[in-house]
């Protein structure tokens, strides 16, 4: 059946289906629920897959890295070489241009701009401290801790909207002409929370851009680069392959982890940059550590042989995940031709962006949370938390089972269309 | 036999001991050995003694704490209960005190100076950057890696003198009264390189100073605090209890880790600090990081029960780390009584500190370098590197095997006694 547009009923039928749908939402609140879509964090029978890392003990002989090194020790700053070219193999970018980190690649982004505000990066005149001013640029709807963190150092914050191909790029590149921008957030494949992949296009145009700053810099989150959700993933240009042809390698500051290939806290992080950036990072990297958990690298490399290996437990992965978006996916086909909200249909990521009726998304976040279901704040996936048509809500159906997941996204619809519909009704 | 103080000896005695002793340095340089004893670094067959802790395969039910946490995921940021209560017990401080790490507790501190670099730390006015003079206190000799990291934070280093006793307290309170002095490095037990511990007078008067900082901190490196090289260790009285006393709670940042208990590269450290210490910390924390490694914790908290298990551990460390410490001690015996060097019989800790004759440390670092021995580099126990009489050494005795320390010692002994009878016949 055909759906008509909840703006085109009478008002009798407004009401009539806005009733119903209300004692729908109270039948929910009954059962005191208490669910939780809010973080793009995987459940504990995700998290068995990766079982196989932790089920050897290691004798003193599986404590050394090929080169000899002994995991156990003191050293090593930038990580084992077999952990490096397994990031390398991975992510198709060169050896020498990773420094292998600890747990979390939060904690490496945040390493990297503190350190630019304290020494400033390669090519800058000053500490970013010092200078008067600074901006960052944000795509949005984006990564709230991206935005949380810019915000805490000190930067303005640019608001960029997110188009199919990726950030607006007449609006970044109007942007970046200003020398006190000095960075931009970029999540480039299976973005959080949208989902798409920037195109090449895109990608080119963040190589080649003018900026003001001689020292601005893409901070590539590229969390998601082998997330697909099948075997026909998103395809990601390579930037560093692009910035080297305009002569901006060292424009890129690359990150990524196993953190949602093996385990959120237990697994391998890392940064990538230019060899230049590399060297004028270290001097201040022998200071600021003894070096990086290595027989953590160890699990992870003799768990995964090479990038085949990744994939086909990426695939595994897929399977689990799959299933949570598609139960999200299906659920949201309910509001299908009620002119009252747009989704995604990622291939890849762990996020479903919903847009519902402007004005209406805290409203839904409030249905749901009274029916106990625990949504990312309103706001959260734009600067300052500030949603400025309040219609965007991020939806991460990793973390509950399939039956919670069920309900929770069935509740989720029922809400859409009862704040959509008390909205009308108001007018 | 009574040895003869080399200065009492005549030019005739002297230049016939130096050539015996260079003949006896030839020999050991054209064995072209390659020995260090640089670094306070345990070895692997040290590092084996630990080995239990990665002998257990660990399935799904032992990835929970004891609160129920899946330690494979994100969250809990400052450390799973067991972990915290662990190093509670081992150190005699209050479990709220503590936020437990990653597995550097030099990058926790590092972290926590440029945090209060960036935005002060409780009581602050401003960021400590916008100071126009900070200043840091350094106990000398010190740890090398503190004093290179207040240096690159653009601190200017004051030198204080170690005591048998601690830091020279008289000149420390001298020297708090200025408010540009914002904070100061303490190794309160086995200090490196010295290997003494402060006395309770010293921690009182710490703890009870009047500093011209509202601000001030003490960094309190308690790195070897369960290091004792037998049943019969040092005790240092608790600078929190003694803080708390006088209302100075706030002043301490306590560190430590597993490291030199575990693994040194995959041990656990952590920060303590008053509850209102980690409030301020937490809420930049929370941006920082997505939490860290817990299933390190939990190996940790599996193989050791309470602190009775850690004693017991570290006798068994002891074991192995005395005998480092008899060959170093007996080797040095040769230079009793010759008036050319002093050192330290610690009962804990990683170091002997050897003082020799004034303006001599810089030859026997070459003479041994030559030799094919490594030393700590001169000068690095001192801010800036440079050691004003030029005579301190640190051996550190950990890393190399029993036979090689023994040879390595041996030369140590003909360098001192060279580089100090070169000295004396040049007069």
């Amino acid at each position: 059946m055909e759906m008509q547009k909840y703006s085109e009923l009478s008002k009798a039928e407004q009401r009539s289906e806005y009733d119903a749908l209300l004692a729908q939402y109270n039948k929910y609140k009954e059962q005191n629920l208490k669910l939780d879509i809010s973080r793009g964090k995987p459940n504990s029978d995700q998290l068995d897959i990766s079982l196989p890392l932790l089920s050897e003990a290691r004798p003193r002989e599986k404590c050394f890295s090929e080169n000899g090194v002994d995991c156990r020790n003191y050293g090593v700053l930038d990580g084992i070489p077999e952990m490096k070219r397994l990031f390398a193999d991975m992510l198709g970018i060169k050896e020498e241009y990773i420094a292998v980190g600890g747990n979390s690649s939060l904690q490496l982004m945040y390493d990297t701009i503190s350190r630019a505000l304290l020494f400033g990066v390669l090519g800058s005149e000053r500490p970013w401290i010092k200078e008067d001013a600074r901006k960052w640029i944000c795509v949005t709807p984006g990564y709230d801790r991206h935005f949380k963190m810019t915000e805490l150092f000190g930067f303005e914050l640019l608001s960029v909207k997110m188009t199919p191909t990726g950030p607006d790029m007449d609006e970044v590149e109007r942007l970046v002409k200003d020398p006190t921008v000095k960075g931009m957030w970029c999540v480039p494949k299976y973005s959080n929370p949208t989902g798409n992949t920037y195109s090449d296009e895109t990608v080119r145009r963040l190589a080649k851009m003018e900026c003001g700053a001689p020292d601005f810099r893409i901070i590539w989150d590229n969390a998601y680069a082998v997330h697909d959700l099948g075997e026909e993933g998103d395809e990601l240009l390579d930037i560093f392959t692009e910035a080297e042809k305009y002569g901006n390698l060292d424009r890129i500051f690359y990150f990524t982890s196993t953190s949602k290939i093996t385990f959120p806290g237990a697994g391998v992080a890392m940064m990538a940059a230019s060899p230049a950036n590399l060297k004028q990072i270290s001097q201040f990297l022998g200071v600021q550590t003894i070096g990086y958990d290595k027989l953590n690298q160890l699990r992870h490399t003799a768990y995964f042989a090479d990038k085949e290996a990744v994939h086909e437990h990426m695939m595994t992965l897929a399977r689990f995940i799959g299933k949570k978006f598609e139960i999200t996916l299906n659920s949201l086909s309910a509001l299908e031709g009620l002119g009252i909200a747009e989704w995604t249909s990622p291939r890849g990521g762990y996020f479903v962006s919903l847009d519902v009726m402007p004005g209406t998304a805290k409203r839904v976040y409030t249905l749901m949370k009274d029916a106990g279901v625990t949504l990312t704040e309103v706001g959260a996936t734009f600067p300052y938390g500030i949603d400025p048509e309040d219609k965007n809500l991020r939806i991460a159906p990793t973390y509950p089972s399939d039956t919670d997941l069920a309900v929770a996204t069935e509740i989720l619809v029922v809400a859409v269309k009862l704040a959509a519909l008390e909205k009308l009704l108001a007018k």
